[in-house]
């Protein structure tokens, strides 16, 4: 049975004079933190900042690299790139962090899309093997955070990265294993508890169960909780007492992929 | 009596559907090239097509980081942002272009600051300080580029930092070794050949020759040329043709920098 | 028979140190100029120059609005904004260009969207609407260029704008009386003469010839001319003289759209 | 003596998915609302959506032009643009509020400068006579919004301009009439009630006072309050009802200014 597991939420998504997400307090409940690198949301500033107080508090960082597309904060599909073009991006994004991460101290440990591009490359094979390319020419030790039966999964397996199965704390599943889309009712969980416990049991199957019950075994890695409101850090902060409470150890996914 | 020396130019100067500069033809002359990190000029697909390029003729590739302004191509002066800010914009840069480099099978070798930034540090002990602060953090091997005489290359000495010192090949320099600044006529040489005779006698002297005739001696480990327009190909073409006649071999500074 | 038709060409779309396109040719070609806003290309400096230019030249003015896309040059389709976000985008684009004319002694009497908008307008009706309406509420009297059969024509209609019907010089038509897709052989003239021929023959008839020689009637109000390179440049200066030597007057659609 | 006054403050300073300041709260307290136009803070649904608000809480709408610098949120100084070129780019962001104001059934009546253009423009002549141009040949109707004895000032009388006069909630005055240095100590009052009996005085008086207690005679337009924070919210609305308890009617400067 599973005794650990771990926690992840995208962090350093403030931009110049603006401020977004309670980063500060999600510190304290994960494990990994997934920096935005510029392209969506972030600036060297703020990167570094944002590494900086994850090393302080033990959390791991990865890259989260996005489309580029600061107005719409990446969560725009953008059409008509080649994905050996987005590759490059997605590089570039890396890069940028590692060395921010080494300047603070700190090392990239991981590397998870944001928004759109998550959302593109979890559904195209072409993209999804362009990205996991790019970051195995990085660094082949990067682990490589995917969505459970997408192509990103698969495009990780693929080339042989260390690949980390993820679950949404707030997020239904279909009978199929894969996310109920936004749109439909249900798809988001708000409330706090019955999230947390869900998520225990999904650590403990070492499952899904998807909103009609099926069971969809998964390994699961890490736990994808949120932090831009309160309401989404109260969530997170229930995530992680539940699982502590059961016996789970909230730790970093560099410990345990292999 | 000095047989080898570097020849460096910027590249990768353009971005997205805008083209800048004679690469191509820059790549058959110079030893090492000088790439823009996105916030002058250059994006992702730009670096790796330059670097890439780079690496097919044998030319070892630096960054060259600026102040984040690609609508001033990174030469205006910007006012108000602390050292400590601006170092971790050079790291931002260098990282992503380390990160582009290895992707495309090469390596970064050194940093040379871009317009205003090179400008400002050369002039200002603190910023400089803060950059080579910057590129020491990420990488000690790295080479720092500083016109000789400059905050900058006090700085990177003062760190112990593997420094190029650099002279141009189409600027004239004033009685304290400094460069005549460009409002001032005769600042700029325009004559291929001259120009060229100038820098040999340089390297052959190891000394820089004033406006006025004064000599004043330093270890100069690469000449800067340009690639704009075709006139100054012609230079730097003029420039390496001279050189090699008189028995200077033209090598990459990584292989003379200790 | 038509004795005047309009040329219109893409201008104005440098950015800061990069230039694009062949503006002073074109300028002594056509009767109106698209000028960029931004938001693919153009700032407010080449803005000015531009109008200024046109003034000058007695060349219409037009805004160019696009998607905002810089580094894509307003060529990538970007899904996710509704028709009334975009439709402010527009507003804001022509505006930018109305005051830079007023302040250069010139004033925009047109608009015409630009690369990716423009195609995705063409198809979607509720973005047409919105483009147009955007452009009534801004100043009912501009006159708004459209691919005749579109979406975009059908919305100027219903809104009692100003319509002007266009054709491309380069482009061929399916029977349908649509451009034929880029991707589809055939699809692009490169040869000036025959495609200066074919112009005259469309302005003669007030009709384009499909592919297939299907005649389908068209009121052809302006002829789209290209300037991005020297081929380019040569086939517009022969639409115009082959249109002249006809007897058919090159004035602006300012002049003829009622 | 005074029984009207205009109250200003800067707004639609959000960007994006960002949000910044409390425009809600201030729109039912000031009388004339400075919307960002895009190059420091703003984009066209932002522009809308505050021109909108502020139609509806019958508040006048004035351009906030900026250096082009959304990072810096156009606090920093860029130097090297001539004064002709940043006309343009001012004379760019009127336009653009012009028409998404038209576009949202409202109208533009006062330009304000922001942050380092107002700061350069107030003590640079040249740069404030190429500001004051640009309003005028844009729209001679337009208010030009000063600091009283600023360069700023001086130019927009120099060109006929209509001046509005403007004194702060929050800074204190130096023996010559000008703002205290933000780096001195007392530059900025951080309490509500006193800032506000300040400025009933000034208003009552139509003098600034110095710190030292000195009188400058100074017909005031305007007052600029701020809405950042919960605080600078509390103290623009002890300003509001501490002027209107003594008789002062808060409107709009267009209805005041010749």
């Amino acid at each position: 049975m599973a005794t650990f597991v771990d926690l992840n939420s995208d962090m350093g998504e403030s931009f110049g004079v603006y401020t977004l997400g309670h980063d500060a307090d999600m510190l304290a409940i994960v494990s990994s933190a997934n920096v935005a690198c510029g392209f969506h949301a972030g600036d060297p500033l703020i990167m570094s900042e944002t590494v900086t107080r994850a090393r302080e508090n033990r959390v791991d960082v990865g890259a989260h690299p996005s489309l580029h597309d600061l107005w719409g904060f990446g969560r725009r599909t953008i059409q008509g790139e080649p994905p050996e073009d987005i590759e490059k991006a997605v590089v570039y994004q890396i890069g940028a962090l590692q060395a921010i991460a080494i300047h603070a101290g700190h090392r990239v440990t991981h590397v998870k899309t944001h928004g759109a591009l998550g959302n593109m490359a979890s559904a195209d094979a072409a993209l999804a093997r362009a990205v996991a390319r790019g970051v195995k020419l990085v660094d082949r030790d990067l682990i490589f955070v995917a969505i459970a039966g997408t192509e990103l999964e698969r495009a990780g397996a693929a080339l042989d990265l260390r690949v980390a199965r993820e679950v949404y704390a707030d997020r239904t599943y279909q009978d199929n294993g894969l996310l109920t889309p936004r749109k439909q009712p249900g798809a988001v969980l708000h409330d706090a508890e019955p999230a947390a416990r869900r998520v225990l049991q999904m650590v403990e199957e070492q499952a899904i169960r998807s909103v009609n019950g099926v069971k969809i075994p998964v390994k699961i890695d890490t736990i994808c909780v949120h932090g831009d409101n309160p309401a989404a850090v109260g969530m997170a902060r229930a995530v992680r007492d539940t699982l502590e409470r059961a016996g789970i150890t909230i730790r970093p996914m560099s410990q345990s992929i292999n």
